[in-house]
């Protein structure tokens, strides 16, 4: 860089970015509780809402993918700022389908809303949500604070997304061999708990590229993939 | 560029990147034929394969990632090649989760292996799989040859996978009401057949990235997003 003048516009750039994701962090998860509020109480308008709020997440990410590239083309970022650059890409897209996620849980909402559900499931989908939401914050904080002293612990925590989305897998299945009448609206829910677990897998993406940015490492103790292969996955 | 020698170099690594790409096509493609045909004959073996095949998938796009940085990092692209290699990592990203989507049809196998299966059934998702895999093969070709003629078609064509899906998804509740014992079974080909329209949606991801590095425009006639939102989910 050849002066503070230039090194402060690019700074302002690389803040740009930042803060777009700071903006899409916060409403998709905003979307994702908002979407299980509208799913337990049947607010099909809040539901409608939902839906709509996943435009300005489209446009965020369309922000940060144009800014990202004529950031690359004006700068020669250094290896730092190139990951950083690369980063954002990344977890805007990420974040971006979380939104989608949590837009498809929205849209299910007016399908199910005539069909009164027992609580006891809605609770649980509540109760899985939440995890996910905290996972989801957890790793949006340590993109702020390009910290990953705690981002280890994202990754350890996804299983226990997956071990709660397992259990409430089952005893959907189970209500829906009690009572035939519940099977149409037990698949939305099934859905509604595999949208919300990938929203899980999204923050550990997150969690690893936010562990890229600020170290240039792979993130260590990495699972190896084949380990849930021979899983019964439900 | 300084002369013709780095020119070519430069010219070596985009290639590498195309090739990257065509190869990540060819095995993902590869990965969701085999894991169909493996749910149809029950063959747990080969729905072991393409869970193993994944590994290549994941290997090819770190391949993609690193590779583009360091293009980036050392030359200083123009536009077009900018746009050409950032594309590459977002194809990459889809291919990887289509094979991601296949692996999880391949796990399912294991589940399903020993409840036999009404043979009108597979019938439905292998014509949904083959609708699907057309779809990517015609992107990757359009990738391949950087030609956007035909492209257009990409997603009005996945409205069809769409509308093959609702009616697969209506008749996989049929057959649950009419039998409980059918409901996990059921439940199972419901998310291979979710999988598979994702690959569709993945592929019109391809085409409007194809789109964009030929062109430098966004493809022309998109549906408004919120076109699908009255619409009922399943």
């Amino acid at each position: 860089m050849t002066s503070d003048h230039i090194m402060n516009a690019y700074d302002q750039e690389l803040k740009f970015l930042a803060n777009r994701i700071a903006f899409m962090g916060g409403h998709a998860e905003r979307m994702v509780d908002q979407a299980i509020q509208a799913l337990v109480a049947a607010n099909v308008d809040l539901a409608r809402k939902v839906v709509a709020d996943d435009m300005a997440l489209d446009e965020a990410q369309r922000d940060v993918d144009d800014k990202a590239v004529i950031i690359i083309a004006r700068r020669q970022p250094m290896a730092d700022d190139l990951r950083e650059i690369i980063g954002a890409i990344r977890i805007s897209s990420d974040l971006e389908r979380v939104g989608d996620l949590g837009k498809n849980i929205a849209k299910r909402v007016v399908s199910l809303s005539d069909a009164a559900q027992p609580i006891q499931l809605f609770r649980g989908l509540e109760a899985l949500a939440q995890l996910a939401l905290t996972q989801l914050k957890e790793v949006l904080d340590a993109y702020a604070t390009r910290s990953v002293a705690r981002i280890g612990q994202v990754r350890d925590r996804d299983d226990d997304i997956d071990a709660m989305y397992t259990s409430l897998f089952r005893e959907l299945l189970t209500y829906m061999m009690e009572d035939p009448r519940n099977i149409a609206s037990c698949t939305h829910l099934l859905f509604c708990a595999k949208n919300i677990e990938r929203i899980g897998d999204h923050a550990t993406n997150i969690a690893e590229t936010v562990y890229h940015i600020v170290t240039g490492d792979l993130m260590p103790a990495e699972r190896p993939k084949e380990d849930k292969s021979h899983k019964v996955v439900i």
